[in-house]
């Protein structure tokens, strides 16, 4: 297998990566709240690099970090890359930065050879991608193109009860704009969008591929709250034919779920299922009073639209069956909707040839997880993504990247983004 | 039915139970923490009407209010009544506190009436009977008969992380004693124990009995906390054959033993089952992260120690058939044991001679419920007890105890409590 060497993409890689571990590390894995303290100074961290760098910087309204190397023909539809610098609680450094520092290290290598490229070309740090804080994914990016609506934008965080607009507003977002659902960035002006990613994923390992090129996105639905309400009562006192236990209820669900779940993986559906957040109250339960009320979150994804909202009528069917046997009721919060994402053909097969040009493999792979990619997808902008190798996942902070692959992964989208600007 | 009318006792119920709800309530319900602030509250709140009846009063070795009737004879074993004044966070004001108010009412008659007993007769308001704060139950009167061991004083409450033996240490228990095993109260030196209580089941409410004659006490097992540790993960990207999910796998135990317990319910066995707690780590979960652990409590009770240790076996072997199948690890702390009681045959008699006297019915009735009677019963005092009806169970706010129940509960054992005593 060819190993890309390239010191300048290794050094910057490496400085920029411990200088985030270091700074928006939380004892255990990082913690970069979107629209929060940490992801604002992960942004600072960038920015400053750039402009070191020789590169000119700049906020968005949506209070993004938007880096641009000016190209010689400006009326041209620009060329985006980048990816997100939020991360979930205690998770990983690269999920998210990997894709910012490799458009960084794009831009400052054309810099550095004076490459004046026809387009202009933009790395964008976007906020808010993560759904651990308002349970709405790719807030940046959707709000790029005027996507998030009231009930997205008045979602409170668990933890400070402020809305998702108050926090933007916070760090400097336009909120206004985004409040009127105006776009802050005319698709019609972005040639194309290029993110580079961590695969969430075991596929790159388990087949021994450094990097992989992404055909498609998973699409979503989800409750970030389903309540199951029973009522409590005496755990001693009380016969199993008047109880109505709801954690009893809530995993008799899950266990149908999964049943579902099984069914459709042998009909050769693509499909996963996860409920992350799952429990009692702490302000009433108690070891011995049967618990009258669990709350949790739901989540479906799939490439395929049709599966989603197959499994999702599946969800809805067998909570109606739970709460007629088991006597308690499940209230449903907002259910929140992101679509699956094809990337363009052109862009696919131009990475392809780059991969191949360095004597990398070129093997096309899907995502399971969903990126901001799909959002650009999704608004009209042809776009494409890398997917580098990555051991333990991401969410976690055991993510691991070897820098070897994060390397390969630049060069194949450096020679394709050179090939779309010059 | 009839209705026994006392003015006296009602007075002071009323009076009692306002002042506790007033000084003890939480917003939503009463919360009396064992071996906390607002327990103390309500031991002084009785100790001070006691007084104020004209009653002697002193805190005990295991910092427990008693209050006595001295007899004519005072060096026959004496009788005690009481029963506990702690409750679970937004619990119900009559749980525990039912039974210390019809002792105190019980004395103050007695008093008032100059009647003078051959034995003393002393009520106990006893600390600690509740399991929420610290997993165990009836902390305060195993304490009285040396039963709480190293491990039980050990155990922290989670909201404050002091151990049970700083809480009780904290409240002016003699810890030394309590921690060497030793008995802070001779059971030689009692002649009987009496305890009345709401009860906690639905069943006098269904039979329409303002009062039942306790037979037996259910027993358990308990584990505070089983940790289910799978692997955390991206919701999205990681397949379901590759997961390691600790909620799709508790959800799975949960149904196998709800299934079990169907089983044997149908096999004609008394046993409830019952998972409290649930849930997954709030310093770690997130939507999109397959869940890495989940915590829960797991309680079984019968009347029987067979079926509670022959559940006991069908719970630790789901445990290893879901680990095994899920590749998930079952993590138990302790396991606590209560042992079943069964009430003295003569104080049943007694009991139910006097409710037929009062014109009240004598039923017999099982107690789902573990009480402090069966700490009594198992150091060999002759122990009993009275239910009275009560709607909505308890552990919760919303208790219901019609004062006419509770007042015909406090004649019979008046009456029941003179005989044994005269």
């Amino acid at each position: 297998m060819t190993v890309i060497r390239d010191a300048g993409d290794s050094a910057l890689a490496e400085e920029l990566f411990a200088i985030l571990k270091e700074r928006t590390g939380d004892g255990v894995g990082i913690t970069r709240e979107s629209y929060g303290e940490r992801e604002s100074l992960a942004l600072d961290i960038v920015e400053a690099k750039a402009r070191a760098l020789g590169l000119a910087t700049e906020r968005d309204a949506g209070a993004n970090l938007v880096v641009t190397l000016q190209g010689t023909e400006p009326d041209l539809p620009f060329l985006a890359c980048g990816s997100h610098l939020d991360s979930v609680p205690q998770g990983g450094n690269f999920d998210g930065a990997a894709g910012v520092i490799a458009g960084l290290a794009i831009l400052a290598r054309f810099k550095q050879e004076g490459f004046r490229p026809r387009r202009t070309l933009k790395l964008y740090a976007l906020r808010g991608e993560e759904s651990a804080r308002f349970g709405r994914a790719y807030m940046g990016s959707s709000a790029l193109f005027g996507g998030l609506t009231p009930a997205d934008l008045a979602v409170k965080d668990e933890v400070t009860g402020r809305t998702l607009a108050e926090c933007m507003r916070d760090v400097g977002v336009d909120i206004e704009r985004v409040e009127r659902g105006e776009p802050l960035l005319d698709a019609s002006r972005v040639a194309g969008w290029v993110e580079l990613h961590i695969e969430q994923g075991p596929v790159l390992v388990a087949r021994e591929l450094p990097i992989g090129i992404v055909t498609g996105i998973r699409g979503n639905i989800r409750h970030r709250s389903v309540e199951c309400v029973g009522e409590p009562g005496h755990s001693g006192a009380i016969p199993r034919w008047l109880r109505r236990d709801a954690v009893f209820a809530a995993a008799e669900l899950i266990t149908h779920l999964d049943r579902h779940w099984r069914t459709l993986l042998e009909r050769g559906r693509d499909v996963v299922v996860t409920s992350g957040v799952f429990g009692t109250d702490p302000q009433e339960h108690a070891i011995a009073r049967i618990p009258g009320m669990v709350r949790f979150s739901f989540e479906v994804r799939s490439q395929s639209q049709r599966t989603i909202d197959a499994f999702y009528d599946l969800f809805l069917s067998e909570c109606r069956l739970v709460a007629e046997e088991r006597g308690v009721e499940f209230l449903l919060d907002r259910k929140l909707e992101t679509a699956p994402a094809s990337m363009d053909a052109i862009w696919i097969e131009r990475l392809k040839r780059a991969a191949r040009n360095l004597g990398l493999p070129d093997e096309e792979i899907p995502s399971g997880a969903g990126h901001d990619s799909a959002v650009f997808a999704n608004a009209g902008i042809p776009s494409a993504m890398i997917f580098v190798r990555n051991e333990h996942g991401s969410h976690n902070p055991h993510e691991a990247m070897d820098i070897d692959d994060f390397i390969a992964g630049i060069a194949v989208m450096r020679q394709a983004i050179r090939e779309a600007v010059e």
